[in-house]
């Protein structure tokens, strides 16, 4: 679309939204016009929190991860055993973890992968913070849990490098058939994989 | 996703985005993590230009499309054809048929299209002015640019009845089969209509 706009406002809004990524210009226009049919007050909120969200966002001194104040509320939640972190590329993956319901450690969000290809070194992520929080002692088990890709496993190669000298359980997520998966459509290493770390069969218990 | 968010700033912004029409959770989570990764000047004008478009957005007097002026480019420009009128459901498809550069008249914007089923009626579209903009005089001709459905059909049928009574040429775009269409995939009707108008055969004139 060349097209020549009958306003500089919405052509502009037009362009803020293509500046997303996976919004081209027809969906950006779409949105746009979706926004001048809404009520006033309604897209006065959308800007002011899309603004205030920049600005006031606040990362947790302990974890990194997103939060509303210094210390996040479940690194700042007394309950949680706080001997174990999980680590993880970023809050997606700690809300993923969370809503399993199936940990209660604290976690490290290392803000993103080691990528060459990017651009992304160990120095652009949270590992070094993550060493002082091993060094400073307490913790009994870190858990790697990054994406199973080349970058995951260079990352969690460098990560173990870095804390091999601590008296420390060092774990990776379990690799495996995913449930609900078929067989026969299963990649192969990950099926080869699942042979070796083959479990006792056991019956699931009666709830 | 009945998941927990770490923060209400990231919740609140990402029910935003999951407001706007074809944006589920997850897009609106990953649109929320690419801003918190931009740099803050340009999400702070991204805020802004929405809070701005809604507040400032000014329709034309003359053909109701959206303009920054009271009375937009179009319709000010003199040297434009100012005794045609093309009768548009969106400032969309203005910006569609002057793409086509085949189009030197001005324009009619109805603000959307008679559906009992989506409850909207003739007076909630800018018909009652386009009649007024006819009775003024000046016209001889309006072309009915509406989509090609039951609901174009139906307000082209209703704009027809209600200007019936003047002295101005009432038109419709041409139907038939699109450039580049293959013939054995195109719809009867289309077809049928398009055998019923035919035209005598001309050379592409040597440019």
């Amino acid at each position: 679309m060349s097209i020549r706009f009958p306003s500089k406002l919405l052509e502009e809004a037009v362009n803020e939204f293509s500046s997303l990524p996976g919004i081209g210009r027809k969906t950006a226009f779409r949105l746009v016009m979706h926004l001048l049919r809404r009520d006033s007050a309604e897209v006065r909120r959308f800007g002011e929190t899309i603004t205030r969200l920049r600005e006031d966002v606040c990362y947790c001194s302990v974890c990194h991860g997103i939060s509303d104040t210094p210390v996040c509320e479940i690194c700042s939640d007394s309950s949680r055993d706080i001997s174990t972190i999980c680590v993880v590329e970023s809050v997606q993956d700690v809300m993923a973890v969370e809503n399993t319901r199936q940990y209660r450690g604290l976690y490290h969000v290392l803000g993103g992968i080691i990528s060459p290809v990017d651009g992304v070194g160990p120095s652009d992520l949270t590992i070094a913070n993550l060493e002082e929080r091993v060094r400073r002692g307490g913790i009994r088990e870190v858990i790697l849990a990054l994406s199973t890709t080349m970058e995951g496993d260079t990352t969690n190669f460098y990560i173990y490098k870095r804390l091999a000298g601590h008296d420390i359980r060092i774990t990776t997520l379990a690799r495996g058939v995913a449930i609900g998966d078929i067989l026969e459509y299963t990649d192969e290493i990950t099926l080869g994989q699942s042979i070796i770390n083959r479990r006792l069969f056991s019956l699931p218990s009666q709830g």
